[in-house]
């Protein structure tokens, strides 16, 4: 794994522990919903993650998007459907979306092993 | 079709006339993006439609989310499937997206034949 | 109750036992979720339907921000109160929180058993 | 004025008097605050009105786009300058402002004397 | 005061006064409003500046939560009450709040003496 | 040019080809009718220049607002009247958008060659 993805993936579960060791059963249980939310139903794991990424990408989420591609490239999402459903995000959303898009194709290269050397600042800060 | 759809489809179609036929060509070019977005590519129609409605959704946009479902249906996504795509749209959007939840079920019992008489004045509103 | 209120609150009910009874488990959870949310914890109900009130009006949801005054009303927050929620809710959000004041400094009115004679479409459509 | 107009300024006016009615100075200043906004300055009065339309139609406000139009208008924006401003809300906003820039070309169309016969409770609701 | 919070608060410090020194009556007089808007009232300080935590929450604005979690801190919120406030603020907001509840509970961390040695990066860019 | 700034540039420039170089006809469609967009019209390149900042500044994007910022200054708008669109950022977004606005001006002042000494960190990351 690459140190930049490393470091997020790091904070994340860090944070996550901190906040569910805290006795809140509203905040609890909403993080157990979110899990169960992906979970394989009538619609597969693939189009649910998809969603989720569509979603993020429209309410313009950098860790929320980095998250979600992981997800999608793990369930199997091939590039060509990642780049739809970036298309679906970009017209609903706008070209607010745009920088959102250039990270979250910057990240989705280096989970390939690619990388565009983004500014070393950047990805720390958002995922 | 019931009234209120065909009220707000007329007003739709009026004005979507009204503003295509304005000599502007980024609005024009738009527009035509916009349909092109849902064609089927790798991914098919009915996923990218449902990408449309999760979207939509999160971004609370009655509007939207009321033709999505119309889109979706029309595509073949079962009631099951609908709520799966509300799920993911809940959580990730939070309680805040609760009234515009309401206003889809309510909108997809009606194409569905059935319908909650909603407060008759909302509807020609919210779509 | 007034007629309009009426309304909102019998479309409300009637909505939530339609998406209640699909078996959708994390729609459901999600409202059980919402309710429990808002029980005194250490803060006390009226502080946490203030936290619910304002959140509602930065994000422009008038179902929600109408949810919230009456419930606020009803834990006996008072009108200078309502209006110090408002006072951040404004300046947080921006001028573009002021529609939505407006009408619910008129749903307030109304509750209160005044009201400003809103044009009778806008109620049912936003509450 | 037409009647719809009418109905959306009165209420407007109505509202907007009790609010300033009330003792408090955050939510008062707020309003002088945003008159003095568009005051010319080194910006004439018609650039600070159409910067005031474009960011009301990217966040999606009705009512905000609604008022705005009207002052443009009255600032002698003409027909073609609303378009491009227009396509600039479509494009950083999105497909998610095309029901909105439904209504602001109706609204349009009613100030210039035509009008595309909206469904009639939408108007009310989201003026 | 650690390094991070340090360099936060520098910035922000600069930056106010290089914006107050623009001859800009609108944005100055903004300011001033926003400082207004905390002060005690018929509601004390600290139900002021929760309500400012929740909105910035919902809004998803790191800046800002940071801002209101120190002043908040300051107020005498205690642990509990803050996860009270984030409760309500994750189940109006939905999930896509979470990477900034995780920053907000990183950032309060610390200013309790602890935090979870988020990547170096992230502070500096969003407080 | 100043590094950070070059930074930026770099970054966005080689995902921009990265995105372009993938055989998605609506993300390429999308890129260039976002560019046709600024391209003067009846309005001319600088007041369409300042609508983008305008809608970028009240959506919060600090990319967006940071590119906008840098043509504006291209299209030859004085600092004034920079602070005259921010100015109706500020008042129609609210105070959420502070944080944003202290960044433009630190990116203005260092394409005027000053700059406040932002944290390095924060630069790469947003812009």
């Amino acid at each position: 794994m690459n140190e930049r993805v490393k470091a997020f993936t790091d904070f994340r579960k860090r944070m996550n522990e901190r906040i569910l060791a805290e006795d809140n059963q509203v905040v609890r249980r909403f993080f157990a919903l979110d899990a169960q939310t992906y979970k394989a139903g009538v619609l597969d794991l693939k189009t649910k993650e998809m969603l989720g990424l569509v979603a993020s990408l429209v309410l313009r989420c950098d860790d929320c998007i980095a998250y979600h591609v992981a997800q999608c490239k793990e369930a199997g999402v091939e590039r060509e459907a990642f780049f739809e459903v970036f298309s679906v995000g970009l017209v609903v959303g706008g070209s607010i979306v745009i920088p959102h898009l250039r990270r979250a194709v910057d990240f989705l290269d280096e989970l390939e092993g690619g990388g565009a050397h983004a500014p070393p600042a950047h990805d720390a800060a958002h995922r």
